[in-house]
């Protein structure tokens, strides 16, 4: 293991931390709430801390499968750890365990929330609060594989770490152009989103902090009603479809950008996610109409909850937890499917739902007709069995610990609504569950086993389980180190 | 297609299922409540319309696996549609859903019932309803193989059909000779149990349905408050370890038989099957033990609710439904794991679970070292790739059928408990769930789709997914027939 390259991105890390948080200690610096010193702390002790660990570049840069998948666990850890002091510092999330839990929701574009009063917060926390939603959205490490070069082109390692879904697709055959061009996707649709916020009306602020929620589909939002507070369709629809947007295939993006229009339409992760939404959004419209009236009103906040939950965003326009048990089991499902592959989107992704779907029905036919020789194909290209396996591996895992962290919540004694969608809601990086976890409560009343349990749920999904595991494998730690 | 040949064992097992409705028409007799006629009525119409089915044995005997599959799906389907009908013309249970729920839930040993005062009912129905567990355990069709010769050999299509696990291990070369050894066994446990409980001074028509309930882990009962009724700790522990042998694979037994005892304790199913049972146990007398007072007391009923419920079986010595939400989260994950292959218990199975975790560690070492090669092994074995694959299709295809299940019983509008645990209790054969359905509850408020989609999981956990699948795959009925 090479430890003095694992401190060496790990103080890179924490310097472009400290970069970031200069941001929120603008926006402190002009509303003047005294929230400015907490953050300043923050930022000085992230870049201090990261120039001692980067005073010398190690000799030896190689790094290995699993220095980049230790050094990704690692580094959204310290991110976390650091994000959170500024939060204790101004007094405002006075338990330090909770302060690390809004961050890593934060980080992992979670938006399950600890605060029962969001609206007593100061802007310059509330915008760091969401803007960690927007860095973690496309990846803390991609982003520094686009500015820096840390070791020596080997970067593809941290890239698959970081990335969801199955399979990372390199645009351009080189990993830091890949990364400058997703980033500058980004960048751009990002601040599209914040004209059209603006034009609606919004705040400059709001838009802002509003846009960083839905890039990163993280969803912390600066009222206790969330998205409702608005009340404006105009608004509910620009960010429903922001949300939708941004839990596709950023590769959809760069073909549209290469004006390759065609393979778009053949994109079946895209089909399945649009059909999806689609689908669930006129179920619900259905099931939750006698509440709304009109088959239009009834459409419009259910196309935003299903899009708000797919996305594994977590806004909300209304209670979801109060519509009838259809819809909020369709929810549940739909925490569960999460976004297309590649997106800043959460959850199992519609990529591996897809790849499962079909090796079962093979699966039939095989039963049927043994000796018959069926090839798989995905996106065009025949699926490897090393990639079936791996998603049904990613399946049985990931519903592992779903059902292991429910048992662990479970002792807190709340319902079972609140227990399991907790959950649901954490590993999936959604955010809001059902029942006392609901859009309208929050994280607080829990236990901090509950919360650290969470705290890790939230880690798992973002980074898709393994890096995680890696962790805990002793053979990363010892072991001879085998070249790939 | 073979159609003549489908029909031709459809009558066989009318004819069986005519046989088998003479034991109750005699406890019917002997009690004189007035069903005798009902009983009569259907032994009749079962018996007449196997004749007439088996009239002309078909010149081609022979079948083909979706044969196989097929013939045993409709099996099933008959039995119930047939078994209903004493209940229907008794008028004990006047809807005819109602009565096939009953009688599905019977013979697939699931145990789940729409009775709400099952006290009210006269012996000989609720004798016929405790016997279809019996019937049901074993597999009817395992059964006729061993006493008629139906498809010259061919028959192995038919026992993977129906016997539970992702293996089937052929005792001795010859299938009928397996089969016969395994009903041997099953009916001496049987005897065993009838008399351990005549010793502890349970009447003799008790004892023989509690036996059927456990040798078959259905659980159906005969009193409104299950095994609470005798209030005896002897009678729990012998129903309590009952139940657990009865979860264990067959298998195990013949071996017992040989003398091999060095096999068994290399049985890694048993042992984990017997780990699960012992550490859930534990932690559900810790998280019990305020209720009870002792710990002695509070062994007592989480032994007997974790063995009630890892086979399937669901009896109940308490109302589970109560207590601490720790202790009803596991009750529920003990559901989905199920008992062993090859034994009379529903779900997932052991062994399904011990092949997921093998390989699923197996992909976290693969992601460390792509190049190294590792083979897995499953009971002394190496594990086929397509055991593997096909064990994963499985859980995932089972996940589905329950989320996709749950989503139609939503439409009830019960509480998540009660909605959830429905699908779960039923799609794992164990009866009683939580909430609503809870083990002093009943299925009878649910609405008749409900009900169906209800009927439709419990088949399909009972023959393991796949044959009630084949049902419904269009290559089945067209196309071109392959050899084996």
């Amino acid at each position: 293991m090479n430890y003095a390259m694992i401190a060496y991105i790990l103080g890179t890390i924490l310097k472009a931390e400290a970069v970031l948080l200069l941001l929120p200690c603008g926006v402190a610096l002009g509303y003047g709430e005294g929230d400015l010193p907490a953050l300043a702390i923050a930022t000085l002790l992230a870049g201090g801390l990261g120039l001692a660990l980067t005073f010398r570049k190690p000799r030896n840069t190689v790094i290995y499968a699993r220095e980049g998948f230790v050094v990704t666990s690692l580094s959204w850890i310290v991110m976390s750890l650091v994000g959170a002091l500024p939060f204790v510092l101004a007094g405002q999330i006075p338990s330090y365990i909770d302060a690390v839990f809004e961050t890593v929701s934060g980080f992992t574009t979670t938006g399950a929330s600890i605060l029962t009063d969001v609206e007593a917060m100061t802007h310059g926390l509330l915008f760091w609060r969401s803007f960690t939603h927007w860095v973690g959205g496309m990846g803390v490490l991609v982003f520094l594989l686009a500015i820096v070069p840390l070791a020596g082109g080997r970067n593809v390692h941290i890239m698959r770490a970081e990335s969801p879904g199955p399979v990372v697709g390199k645009l351009v055959p080189r990993v830091r152009d890949t990364a400058i061009i997703l980033y500058g996707i980004y960048i751009a649709m990002t601040l599209i989103l914040v004209v059209l916020l603006l034009l609606g009306g919004m705040p400059l602020y709001d838009s802002a902090v509003h846009a960083f929620g839905t890039a990163g589909t993280g969803g912390f939002g600066i009222w206790g009603d969330s998205i409702a507070h608005y009340d404006s369709a105009y608004i509910d629809v620009v960010l429903g479809v922001g949300m939708v947007l941004f839990g596709v295939n950023f590769n959809i993006y760069y073909l549209v950008l290469m004006g390759k229009w065609g393979s778009i339409w053949k994109s079946e992760e895209l089909r399945w996610y649009l059909g999806i939404i689609t689908g669930s959004t006129l179920l619900i419209a259905w099931n939750t109409l006698p509440r709304w009236g009109s088959f239009l009103q009834s459409l419009r906040y259910a196309f935003f909850q299903v899009g708000s939950v797919i996305t594994t965003t977590g806004f909300a326009t209304a209670d979801f937890n109060l519509w009838p048990e259809l819809s909020r089991m369709l929810l549940m499902v739909l925490m569960l499917v999460g976004a297309c592959a590649g997106s800043t989107g959460g959850g199992m992704k519609v990529s591996r739902l897809i790849i499962m779907m079909k090796s079962a029905k093979r699966e039939i036919s095989r039963m049927l007709h043994p000796r018959s020789v069926y090839t798989l194909k995905f996106e065009g290209k025949p699926l490897e069995n090393q990639t079936i396996y791996n998603t049904f591996s990613y399946f049985f895992i990931l519903a592992g610990f779903i059902i292991g962290s429910t048992l662990l919540i479970s002792l807190d004694n709340m319902d079972f609504d609140s227990t399991f969608s907790a959950v649901m809601a954490c590993i999936n990086n959604i955010g809001p569950g059902l029942g006392v976890v609901g859009p309208m409560g929050s994280y607080a009343s829990l236990s901090n086993l509950s919360k650290v349990v969470l705290i890790l749920d939230m880690l798992l999904g973002r980074l898709e389980i393994f890096p995680m595991l890696m962790l805990l494998a002793p053979s990363v730690w010892v072991g001879k180190r085998r070249k790939l």
